[in-house]
């Protein structure tokens, strides 16, 4: 995943230095999408005549976080940041790399040639970018990077030396290339050939546009225009006709961004792209472009307006937005089921699918999609699902489930769990379900992600942003989502209101719970010191608490490098046992549910094999503390809740061995917050 | 796999008390091959004139190992013991179900009538024992047992019954027996009709003879005497003419076995028999028999020296249970297919489903359940059963669907995999799904054990007594046999004839591409060195393969102690790519198949971060080679059997590591080999 951010004005006079800023400020809002290096583009030339400088563009990148390419940025003694711009387009990048090691030349923006007359930056990732490049070879061109992503500039160049007429749009040349083009993306063009435009267009990965302008819009909805179909409208954005802004000279600022945190300081009104639109600014006016028009399509792109706010997305106190996020969730827990649990009269009213319920209640199989994190909330809340709606429930890896062909028919439910909602492999899995006739609910914390536009209904999990890499509250929210939706489903069964009535009260009470469990973080501290230089771990579970050890041992594989592994308490005897020695630390977790006197039987497997366990277990359990090496206890509550009390002395341990490792916790190596490529 | 053994005295006196050692002893040789019961026939009658006793035969079988059958021995007290035989015929056996339970009834020797005039002993299947079955009950015949074997007992006595005339001969009989029999099997025949002759011969069964004289022999090389064909040539052992040993009377001992292991400690000499050989000893005189010659056979068979000591033979030339059965499995999954697959017009028949099939082709689900490596094998086929069922399949690991209460109901067909057949939690998971109506079948490789009696139907693998507590053998034949089952359930679909047939020609050649795979065993051996120190190691993979990670992840844990962990390519970005860097070793399976180009991106993704990654790869897939820090090449098969040759070089790899670590690849610590308690 990359973040990419572009800055237009237009009529609105900024110096150099400024629109440098501004580049930079947008990329350390994405830089939690991709770390490994970063650059702009801007005009070059430092004629006080802005409009001459059009003539060359200035391309600056440098390996590593932003930080290093500000300092690069501070370095460029030949560009004059005095020189104001009435008009200019700067756009800028933060690159994960997937293709090519993260160095200089692999870094974005990409360009056509040596004199830099077409620029792109990308997010995603091209998959015929061989056959491509191989074609643009033949005709003379020639590539100096490892990625996928230069084939895109040279072939807009290619279009536009080849082009028919002198006539031919922007837009028009990004609607050929990504004619070509297959995979995952998100683009924004410059080009020293149409000075002061800015096109952009996605497939697959998120794109959204900032509007901000003193004046206000007579409209909030863009109509798209299209080339051909089944008619077309016309109608861009300040069209002189009609939507124009009212003051009475047109000034506008445009920011394309990957997502939202990178504009929410300048504005709030927002454009969310569908696949295949090409956005175009032209001389400040902004349309948007499709080739084609099918029936079933929304013929404009609404104007909305976020409702976040600045502060959420700032770290604040913490040492890092893991540990704050860490730390946010006995409010982020409240926050999902605000509005939806009435404590009083134990009832649950998901909004969102409310249209749906008795279609979903009528279904033959849940399935339950969804990658890492998300993945384990679904083992997670497998059980009190299956127990609750009595059907049959499947808990899928996206990727495996599309490797696989699934089999899955009209009556099947899919649910597609992702915090950002534009998780590739889910959004693809996705797809694919709706292809097949299957009810989709997305249960994502992104408003507007693809995932949340895309599916028939879904729950909007409203954890707030989470920026650290390693999520923690959004498995938590995501966790109680999907209790909520178990409870919706028994509602009407007499036979299950006292236990719909327990698990309530224990939602009621889990706000506290976890307060009390967050205070254990100076106890877990002094265990991390303990384990900092332990190369493996081993994290044991059953029944409610198997998905624990799984989230458990991915939050340490994740930001501590350490080599941990979730393994079912029932399973060691056909393997695992083989690795406990006194040597090997042990997590184990134990709580008294109905695999209570199994687990116990683990317990002893392992300490019969010298194992030193570290127990996570409930508050006087002396059965089970007389054999630990430590004990970490939490409070009892409802067994198919217990998971998320139990997952959290985890996620702290994760945090503070990272933490004494020296390693930074937000930024682990090699990760990107959400994986918007296959 | 069943052990025979046979020994043969003539001119060399023995009490009865001797032969019965030597047989016992010869079994007790054997019993890796089998443990479910044994029994031996010898010439029964206490007369001190030897020859008045060859009028009877004595059978003795028990249940249980050997240990039980030389108690059961020594139980006769009708027996004298020291009798002395100048000359005589013993035939000893010890079983390994594969039709019918282990008990008396079933066990060998089998006998033609309740007179014991021919016995036979056998080692192997005879796919059409049902239709020979039924002849022969049509003419009056009447069976006692639920074995394949006892048609052939019965078919001789017909062939005898119906002699054209009183000349004919022990090994003619022999001979128009085999004609009639199809599957694969080696042979002994005793019987009061032919005193002191006894007849051998195999068809896919291994069978040799040991000769013993205090005279040295002539030549070293048997005649072959052809019943018709190119030319007739005559010369038997000892043929008065020429091949007699050099001493004044002849003397001689002949031993009939499995393998060497059972006559090492009597003799060096032997003739390894090939298919269709019929090896007769009339008179102390061996001759080999053959019905045509065609032009490329050797006319003779050689008496070889066997280079062996006797400590070695146990496992044969293997230093290990498990590497014996790494180097059994091209002759393993040949017999799990023997008589069910038929090549040539492209059918599969499990003749233990016959009766279910319409039932289980009707139901709306399968569940797949199973611990550790059976676990794994339904992983590995889930992709192939889904496909080619067309119904939602479940992976279930058996503690985890007890745990969690899991929804069955009495449209689902549940599949229960274990080698032994009395995995624990995988028999409650039975219990549990039988009691919710479910129609249960069995996955096992031993026949009479709890799961292949308590379920409704099943397949038994017959990959032959798995002694290594490290699964290897059972894990490929359970996965043909899934296939298989796969196969079965698609057979009356037009659209899916293709693909059938394709898999069936994968499934042809699969003994020698996985001859192939085996060749690869140095190379392997060299990289454990390599990684001989490693205290991680991570296997990745995604879609047919994963299962393979999960599978020689385990291996590498169960006997290496390293920590080892299979890993889903399609996760890597989720967060254990964050334990790569250019310290870890990483396995990556990458074959081409339909995840090729994923598979393809994951390798792009370890290698930018410093990995090294050694590779499981198809011959000549130069694309992923030269990104690999090592490449182990497999040969190309279809997709969904690829698992089957990828996991060997993993096996491979676990046996080599154990072996330089130092450790018990047989026994590792803390581990049993089947899991018979919760």
């Amino acid at each position: 995943m990359c973040g990419i951010f572009a800055y237009l004005n237009y009529n609105v006079p900024r110096t150099r230095h400024e629109i440098l800023c501004m580049l930079v400020k947008g990329l350390q809002r994405l830089e939690y999408r991709g770390y490994d290096s970063a650059g702009v583009a801007i005009d070059g030339g430092n004629d006080k005549n802005w409009e001459k400088n059009f003539k060359s563009i200035k391309l600056i990148k440098k390996r590593g976080k932003v930080k290093a390419l500000e300092e690069e940025i501070n370095k460029q003694v030949d560009l004059d940041m005095e020189v104001r711009f009435e008009c200019h387009v700067g756009i800028a990048h933060t690159r994960w790399a997937t293709h090519g090691e993260p160095n200089f030349v692999n870094s974005h923006p990409h360009r056509s040639e040596k004199n830099n007359e077409f620029l792109v930056i990308h997010n995603g990732i091209i998959t015929n970018y061989k056959d491509l490049k191989k074609f643009l070879e033949s005709k003379g061109y020639e590539f100096e990077s490892e990625t996928d992503t230069e084939v895109i500039p040279k072939l807009i160049k290619y279009m536009y030396d080849n082009r028919e007429s002198d006539e031919i749009s922007f837009s028009t040349l990004v609607e050929r290339v990504t004619q070509q083009l297959e995979g995952a993306f998100a683009l924004v063009f410059k080009s020293v050939h149409f000075p002061g435009q800015a096109v952009g267009t996605r497939r697959g990965s998120p794109l959204l546009i900032g509007l901000h302008s003193k004046e206000c819009f007579p409209t909030d909805h863009i109509p798209i225009l299209y080339r051909s179909g089944l008619d077309k409208k016309s109608g861009a954005i300040c069209d002189e006709a009609s939507l124009q802004p009212l003051g009475e000279t047109l000034s506008m600022e445009f920011f394309f961004a990957s997502d939202a945190s990178a504009i929410i300081e300048h504005t709030k009104r927002v454009i969310f792209l569908e696949d295949d639109d090409v956005a175009a600014v032209v001389d400040g006016r902004l349309s948007i472009h499709r080739i084609t028009r099918s029936a079933s399509d929304n013929t404009s792109r609404a104007i909305q307006t976020l409702q976040m706010e600045l502060q959420e997305i700032m770290k604040g106190n913490f040492s890092s937005f893991m540990q704050k996020e860490i730390s946010e969730q006995p409010e982020s827990v409240v926050n999902t089921m605000r509005g939806r649990v009435n404590f009083d009269d134990y009832t649950v009213v998901l909004g969102g699918l409310m249209d749906h319920i008795k279609d979903i209640r009528r279904c033959r199989r849940l399935i339950v999609i969804g990658c890492g994190t998300s993945y384990h909330a679904g083992i997670a809340t497998r059980q009190v699902l299956e127990e609750l709606s009595e059907l049959p429930v499947m808990v899928e890896l996206s990727s495996d489930f599309l490797d696989r062909n699934t089999p899955v028919f009209r009556d099947d439910v899919c649910f597609f769990i992702s915090q950002s909602g534009e998780t590739a492999d889910t959004l693809l899995a996705l797809r694919y379900c709706k292809g097949r006739g299957a009810l989709t609910v997305g249960i994502t914390n992104t408003v507007g992600s693809s995932i949340s536009r895309e599916t028939d209904c879904g729950v909007h999990i409203n954890a707030g942003p989470e920026i650290g890499v390693a999520s923690t509250k959004a498995y938590t929210s995501q966790f109680v989502a999907m209790v909520m939706f178990s409870l919706m489903m028994c509602d009407d069964r007499l036979s299950m209101q006292k236990r719909r009535r327990e698990i309530i009260d224990g939602l009621r009470i889990l706000q506290d719970q976890i307060r009390q469990v967050l205070e254990l973080n100076e106890q877990i501290q002094v265990l991390a010191q303990e384990l900092t230089c332990e190369r493996s771990l081993l994290v044991m579970g059953r029944g409610y608490n198997y998905a624990t050890c799984l989230e458990g041992a991915l939050k340490i594989k994740e930001i501590t490098y350490m080599h941990s592994e979730g393994i079912l308490a029932g399973e060691l005897k056909h393997g695992p046992l083989a690795l406990v020695d006194k040597m090997m630390p042990v997590i184990m977790i134990i709580v008294k549910d109905p695999t209570y006197v199994k687990c116990q039987n683990a317990l002893q497997q392992v300490v019969a094999r010298q194992g030193h366990p570290i127990l996570i277990c409930e508050r006087n359990d002396e059965e089970s503390s007389k054999h630990a090496y430590r004990t970490i206890e939490i409070p009892h509550t409802q067994d198919c809740l217990q998971g998320i009390l139990s997952v959290i002395p985890l996620q702290l341990l994760s945090l503070h061995l990272a933490i004494l490792r020296g390693y930074d916790v937000d930024f682990p190596r090699n990760l990107a917050k959400s994986v918007t490529v296959e």
